[in-house]
């Protein structure tokens, strides 16, 4: 298998720890660089039409892109240990905390950089200053909201380490980069706390 | 089995048309009133902290949020007929189809009728009408690429119905409604041809 990725951007970040945490090797990567535009060259679009990285590559020739489609196939690959949900039931938990950590918090961080970074204007275009700034403030709603879940648990899912830690944490991990964010100078200390925990798991050099 | 809903808004649509489909009879329906702003009573938040609908309650009292989870979780307790996938390796190309349609056609549709559309300002706030007009039109990239999909299969995901054609087609029906967009009046023939097709099954008239 070969995999399109992109040193330090966050979504294929979530697909590198995820194969990180289940020790899968033997992926081959390929570094498209965003900045020089090789996602929108026309070899690349070929490959995924949405010129997105990360892009998985099976070794039958077809293209699986999305981060978390990309993550259920390897599941499915390797089950061990198991980061998605064992049986239907929690899988479909594991998936509304990963899907309110997407949703709530990586796009509205997502929607901040893109709209308010000088060095994102060629990715983003039109860029809405305003609209960029809003997004900005309104992440702190759901990093309130994360923060209160982990004082009374100690993973973003439950009990345990699953793909929603992985998701809410490179969420978080772009903001301290790109907008300085940091839950703890603002009184989420769990949320702090946990941030500290996850950042020391070897899978979080896998970027 | 209990589901929080709200008359004609696209995400509980997704919802009843999956319910629809799979034919699940007996889970009563609560009605929530956006309008009247129900779902940020603290009654509701209690149940869902991210104030949205839809939410299934289970028999054991547990709330389940986020509609792709809940399809997840109704697919396992009944799994035919099949919308997500038989095996990993077929639900990880229909999850990637499923997430094209919600972040790139979805997304910006909700972005463009929540942050242009005045009897949303409640909903929105602050709007941003350049931003939500940029939206309106950047809509129509993952419109004529989900066209261009469907000159070549049936369906959004291949062979076979699925819940990313749920997904494409409930975002296309607020974009109808809310947008008074018509993909057949702007060239794209074959995503028109199959919204025709799909508005005839009888999941169409669940919302």
């Amino acid at each position: 298998m070969k995999l399109y990725t992109r040193q330090r951007a966050p979504n294929p970040r979530r697909v590198l720890m995820f194969i990180a945490e289940k020790g899968i090797a033997g992926i081959e990567m390929v570094e498209v660089d965003l900045s020089r535009g090789e996602h929108r060259a026309p070899g690349f679009v070929g490959l995924n039409p949405m010129a997105q990285v990360p892009l998985l590559e099976l070794d039958d020739g077809r293209q699986l892109a999305e981060s978390r489609a990309i993550c259920t196939y390897l599941e499915g690959l390797q089950p061990q240990p198991n980061l998605m949900g064992e049986g239907f039931e929690e899988r479909a938990f594991i998936e509304m905390m990963d899907r309110r950590c997407e949703l709530q918090l990586t796009l509205r961080i997502a929607n901040a950089v893109r709209h308010t970074h000088p060095g994102l204007a060629a990715l983003e275009q039109p860029q809405f200053a305003d609209f960029g700034a809003s997004q900005g403030e309104k992440m702190r709603e759901p990093a309130r909201w994360l923060d209160g879940v982990l004082a009374s648990q100690p993973y973003v899912a439950g009990a345990r380490f699953t793909i929603a830690d992985i998701t809410a944490f490179c969420a978080l991990e772009f903001a301290r980069g790109l907008m300085k964010f940091q839950p703890g100078r603002e009184g989420m200390e769990h949320l702090q706390a946990w941030r500290d925990r996850i950042a020391e798991r070897p899978s979080a050099q896998a970027m």
